[in-house]
């Protein structure tokens, strides 16, 4: 991984190393000096050459729990290298829906909505009744007993009654901000 | 099943069959003229006792999607013969979650909620975040591919981040209505 | 179902019913007459309003078996009824690799390409390393044994070495339709 | 963890924190002197304002063996910081049924009962054949081989023979204690 | 079949046919007139050669709910082939424990107790704490939902609380008596 | 565990401890210096009484790898404590058939035959095919991969081709020790 | 598909259809009359052109039970069709270990041995420890209860303590032969 | 282990131990010093005696992402033990298809394909699809969330649309190369 990102750096490009937990981290730093880690989203970044805004609107991440963050701020770190810009609306969960429900014009202002929980992953569907455009549904393994590692939220998501919500493997952060970079991209393009 | 229904009848007892398909239904009711048949529940009762009122308030009967209807009506119907009173609160989803939050007083009137939900399963931790008293969850099998024939929901439910949400196994109606009267019941006692 | 479809009718709205096998269409249709069966895409339509064209570009439909055709049909369906333009590329499977390769410059001139796959899902690794844009994959029931009626090609979807493509559930191609949909209706706002 | 804590100390609420193994309690300790820890229940407690009285009859605490000791005990003080008054009845297990058999008058002076029970689950099974109002069982992951971490006892409880049990997720000790207090808040409030 | 039977016949031995459903039954019976079926344990047999009896002591068949019977009937007929008396011990569950606890003394009087149940397969946990003799147990695929077709059950069995139950595969009457009529015959040997 | 092992001992009886791991078995020792540890079949015991012979023939207690032994010896020390003569017939596995076959006459001269096999758990079908007596099975953990544990091993016992084969959980070399003991109680007896 | 098979001959190459049941063979034979259908083997075939003879020594095709001939059936007739010659070995079950045994010098005579097996699926274990040559195992979906349609034998022949033993998916007769003749070709180049 | 190697040592012969863990080789490396440990393949081999090369031609061993090639590595020395020789074709994975298509004529220099892969396993469908020769699978547990530690890579190889292609057990390079020298030693005797 080192070599990878020595090469990486050697040719002026920028580099981001995903799951990396923070002994691991410590080794590379070591080999590395100029990886920035940062622990909650277990991520090291090298930013080198700039990096062009993709698309005009941010992508709104959106998590329920604190257990969310690491994930959420993971696929943060992906769509911050890649260009795109986000509006992070964290601590919304369906138990409380008033505290959802006033962030909607929110949405609106955004492109995309990437949507990160755990335990029954009932927030994309919320949501994906809420907001026209796209929904990308990321289920996380926090919970227990029949959470089953973020199983039951990876299901419950793609069983979504809300229609056209899109998901990803569980903890996927990475995953969800490089299909939102996706989606951007194709709109510069036409 | 008929020799039971029969014995009891002669007791004078009154009598309830669930999961009674419409084709045993037909055979059922030629030998048992007086069992009358409802097809959405898959129930039939022959009610010749008297049923005592189990309660003042009625229980909340909420379900989301048409394809629940069965299930909601056989805890009707169970409810019904154990003398519990049913406010029905139906076709309110999460993906519509304005429809659910304009009935949010009627939940106000009534002693227990019972909210039956297939695909993923969402609507008991929705519903536990607005309501103070007991809420017991009835997942269904409705759905395909990843609802599992309603283990998703099952799941979800279990895992519901409302607090103290109680669960019933897949498609028991029956037993949530009996789960009701079994809560109205001790309130009566003491 | 016939009573929602009349009161879409009734109110001018365009009708679009899904997973309607054979028998169940022709009882729909008698009380239905205008409803436009086809057997393939079990989707039964009405077309009375006229359908807006949404997005310039057409969306790339790619399946690799003969077997995968019923969810693909319904996928087309959907995206017609929503006025997405549709680039049908069948018959193209992982195993005869070439066939798929020979149509890299069509996938160029789409905004979004939606992959149906059995048995493996192989399919979606592959478009999503020749593809820059969103690349949506859709897992069919499609194999026997193993193939755990189309759980193998959604987790193989999910666990693609490809990164960012997005996952539908099993056999959800009007899922599928409605998420291309959600892309482009938001790339016509910004 | 500590900082929602420290809030509500601040406000003068009570605090419970669970799922608090040995290790991080000592660290939350250190960072908060006033947490009661208790390693059996790994529950932390700040108990500052008064508790009033929930209901008029305690809550039955019933537990197999004695590796369900700490789901009990989680579950005892959270009835505890609820208000809601306890009667143990520890150590009865199905394989002795005599040891139950002879608590059966204990039942009749409570309010609702919680099963705690790992390994099959046939506890809430003989209990609910007993006792006329709610019963609760709780699945603990107590067991091994195909006790599947708790999901037999679970699927055991889901299906019990005795009409109307209902089920918390596995170990969630909390959420029965919780759903007790549910049914005691109805109770008060008619 | 019917040529492995015809050849048993012509030897002059004994046969025994299981899980022999009634539309073959009919056109096996038809081929093998002398075949004697019995439609509730699906079995067909052709008694020519004496039966010596096995053991001086019935082995106990308990069951607990009327859709067991088919599999305990089954275990009925193999005990009944191979020699063994049969102690029937019908419409004992564990949420009516007091009719289980006065057949106790019957118990004493036989060899070995079968155990069928379904549902959540807790018979033989109760059972196997009352008896000191071997107890076989046998997972019925009666039940709906989190009964698993019989898992659930098999996997009660499996992990009994009550030390040394063994168990057979779900709906495996036939095994079950083969096993008893193993200990039987050691019996004699020794 | 201490605790309960001390009031058994001061009542004179003898005391049997499984799944008792090298580290906790340290600790137990130091409080209890009477018991006898023995670290491969993780077992401790205090044998003050005397043990009365149970039956007149050995069981034979096969294995098939060294991963196995672990379990055997649980088992072995179970029946050793419990009175019961032991024959040891390790390291035949069904790969090299022959060591297996040459063992033959060695089985007719024991009451009961334990397997304890791993992996694909192939070993009881061969034996339940040699042997005429009871045979109970046991898997082990031992394996990876699709061996899931010890899943694939005991589901391959329960199905097995040979009639009459009883199992129990994983691992579970005491449960298997006790029901020999049961069968040879009861032996006694009649 | 009849479109396939007649393109297949009207350029004169040989036609091999699998998974073909009675009913559906009724009809595709009426389109195709030249098909020549095999119901044991659920296979159509047309056979115009010259197979030529692939490898000197047969293929050793296995199998355990009658219940396993219909996948044992499949792979030799897609053997046949690919020219490789065929040595069936059936009914020898590993609960009957001396039938087998006696059949040994039988597999010295072939190239490749294919063992079909459902249930527990031990029969590859034993095989795959007398012979050094080439071993490809294919599981049946033969069996009941945790037979779990295969997966139980599938998973033990993976897990086969035999090394080197290579395996197909469930009821995959036809992969099985192609896999023999992708090894007898690649003999033949070299 | 330690005895069986002394064992194989002092008869002369080769000893190859797989694994073997760093922690567990410090130790076995301490009583045995001639062993020479490869970390990467957790492997240890004494090699004492000649080994004679088997077959003309390599084996092709394939494998896509570095995560693979601890088992890869695996394979490879138990290849070289064997006397096989290898041809190691790594990093090339389906979402760079042309890495892959660039080594074709390679491919045809080989006598077995061996290919390794996790998370989705889509390798070997592409590359069966390419080859005419043997083609070997094997699953990694590499991967994370729905890659099951090598469940979804094992189901996928299963199922591969492209036809022939045998699987070992997850992680098991060592049974794949033991399958592949089954394969060459047939080919030597013929």
């Amino acid at each position: 991984m080192v070599g990878i990102a020595r090469e990486l750096q050697r040719k002026g490009e920028n580099v981001l190393v995903t799951r990396l937990d923070p002994e691991k981290a410590r080794e590379v730093c070591a080999a590395l000096p100029e990886l920035k880690y940062i622990e909650l989203s277990r991520t090291g970044t090298i930013e080198q050459a700039p990096i062009p805004a993709l698309g005009t609107r941010p992508v709104a991440l959106v998590s329920a729990g604190t257990g969310d963050l690491p994930v959420a701020e993971e696929c943060a770190e992906t769509m911050r290298m890649l260009g795109v810009g986000i509006e992070r609306i964290y601590d919304v969960g369906v138990s409380g829906i008033h505290r959802l429900l006033d962030k909607r014009e929110l949405f609106e202002r955004t492109s995309v909505v990437i949507v990160v929980a755990g335990m029954e992953g009932a927030l994309p569907s919320v949501i994906g009744g809420i907001v026209a455009g796209p929904v990308i549904a990321v289920p996380t393994s926090v919970g227990y007993g029949v959470s089953f590692g973020g199983l039951t939220a990876l299901a419950g998501m793609l069983s979504s009654c809300a229609t056209g919500v899109v998901v990803c493997n569980i903890d996927n952060g990475f995953g969800a901000g490089f299909a939102a970079a996706r989606i951007l991209r194709a709109r510069e393009r036409y």
